[in-house]
């Protein structure tokens, strides 16, 4: 097949056209649009584009209404409950983070709890959003059920992402992990290109580890077993941690969020919750100081010694901000499976894809 | 050996004898002794009164300075910047958490940030302090250098612990975890025994896995080496992910604290910061109904299907409830080292250690 690029505006277009053809306010439209591309410039492609096809099916489902207001239903000074209207994930957390942000402006910390909401994308967009104004930025969100606790056999929480953003002299700190190891779609990579899978990253429908892909995904799918909390199974190498990590980040999206809700009234809903928390850094002293002395530690750990065979140590989001930069400049390449949903979705919506091959420019 | 068995009451006591000793006002002393043996009754052993001898050898040296008092020297309504002045972990913890309390009570919301302190014993302890008044408690602190950064040989992360407290209907969700896989301590265990360790749980000082303890803790020893963060080694197992929280912890802790401070000034100092964040349910709802709804979570997931072989799924803190609960009743189990610290202790410093053995009540 044939290199696929495709440059982020060209994208966002795309992307944006095919959510207005679903229904979508505009407004909506373009804030899908925005946080999926980011996803895809900075090669997190499990929450880019690739996604559009389960959002189009939620939309078709009624899961995610289009044409929705976020409304706020419970406020103080410094904290929002927000109700997302069962609406698009994405519109409803940049909403979130933007009153949030105002709120700091006047308190200094701020946190929102989000209930009814849906898949929102990579959950350090909105933390990244917060971190750009010198504002530590704290983004968690419930995920649909996939990991197993420690000792159990069944999938009962999600992948719970953490995202933290803390602002640094020149660049930010930008934490956004999964408390699992790895994703489902790692899994499926694995299984596709007909690979045994590392030890320790999924058990099977009896709760033991398995490195059959396929049998962990035939497992997924029929509600048993499923992908390792961080730090694996059991509790030799911390795995309790990691499930801790999850339930945690479980009980402060869904479980703050929904616990003055009367259930049931939109049985559809995806029950997808999100936490925000936003601490401006003038709370702690003057922000450039404060950053040049963040900056002076994450120097010392980033140039600490390097291991035998080793080029580089990280600082968290910098892998990702360096492969935007490419991306920007390059264009973005796509894998074969999104290429052909994207053909795929030109052909329904009669949306047309403007993209560049290997050999010859393709408008 | 004989089994030597020690009331709480006593190992207050004596623990606090110890500290009054040492030059400490009756508040550090007790302070001191709640949090250690707070430790030993949950079973958190590396964290109890095993620690006198480092605490003894910090006042010695000038890094922990007695009779001081904690000094707030920045302050909004929902923020303050302690500075602990050198002074005793426990004692500047529980002050800032007694002021964060207060200050919740008006806000909602607050947060501190801890310079100038020393080590302050398990970081749940602070956490759950605030967990019982319907709070929300967060408690961060860092801690020496013993975790390698993913990609690095040398030790310049602690293993810098997460602990977070969230009030259920009848008990608390209480999250407390290193960000290394393991302890140093765990791994002195298994050189005592002379064991290998597990696959993946330290780093000799080429930044290689090494399964022989004595090599691992010289090589700490030498300012090499060390113990890796959750997930393990390198990104396979998600050891980047560890590596991201062992960071953030620092950033929020010693970054923060120390960020408006003019440096150099106390060169003995520990450089131990903390981070403590408290928020009211309230904000979200009806506590009670928040309480009730949290729990109805917590018990979907202790109650998933347990994997093969498995006989319970655990909640957060509960092994550490129902050992304190046991202590309680029946006496704390000290072992070898840390009853040999206390005897030779109770000869130097002149303090009866009243405690049981096997066979007779050793008065």
């Amino acid at each position: 097949m044939e290199r696929f690029v495709i440059q982020k505006k060209e994208l966002l277009v795309f992307c944006q056209s095919i959510m207005l053809k679903k229904g979508c306010s505009s407004q909506e439209a373009s804030d899908v649009a925005e946080v999926l591309v980011e996803a895809d410039l900075r090669g997190i492609f499990s929450h880019g584009v690739a996604r559009l096809r389960r959002y189009i099916n939620h939309i078709d489902d009624g899961i995610i209404q289009v044409k929705t207001s976020p409304e706020v239903v419970r406020e103080t000074e410094n904290s929002m409950v927000i109700d997302g209207k069962s609406g698009v994930g994405q519109h409803v957390s940049k909403y979130a983070v933007h009153l949030l942000k105002k709120k700091t402006e006047n308190s200094g910390i701020a946190i929102c709890s989000v209930r009814n909401s849906n898949h929102y994308g990579i959950a350090g967009f909105y933390a990244e959003q917060l971190a750009k104004d010198n504002i530590i930025g704290v983004s968690l969100t419930n995920t649909s059920p996939l990991v197993v606790p420690t000792f159990s056999k069944k999938a009962v929480l999600g992948t719970n992402p953490i995202a933290v953003a803390i602002p640094l002299k020149n660049n930010m700190f930008l934490l956004d992990m999964a408390t699992s190891i790895v994703s489902r779609g790692k899994i499926e990579v694995y299984n596709r290109r007909n690979q045994i899978i590392p030890t320790g990253w999924a058990v099977d429908e009896f709760g033991n580890v398995s490195r059959i892909p396929d049998k962990v995904l035939k497992a997924i799918k029929e509600n048993k077993g499923g992908l390792l909390p961080l730090g694996g199974i059991g509790e030799l190498f911390g795995g309790h941690k990691g499930y801790g990590l999850s339930f945690l980040v479980e009980l402060l999206t869904k479980g703050l969020a929904e616990s003055d809700m009367d259930q049931g009234l939109n049985t559809k809903k995806s029950g997808i919750c999100h936490f925000f928390a936003a601490i401006q850094m003038e709370l702690f002293g003057q922000p450039e100081r404060i950053k040049k002395h963040l900056s002076e530690i994450v120097d010392k750990i980033v140039h600490s010694e390097k291991a035998e065979g080793q080029k580089k140590i990280y600082i968290h989001g910098e892998k990702e901000f360096l492969e935007k930069k490419k991306s920007e400049e390059e264009g973005i390449i796509l894998d074969e499976n999104t290429v052909e949903l994207l053909f795929k979705l030109s052909r329904e919506y009669g949306v047309t894809l403007h993209y560049q091959n290997d050999s010859a420019k393709n408008q």
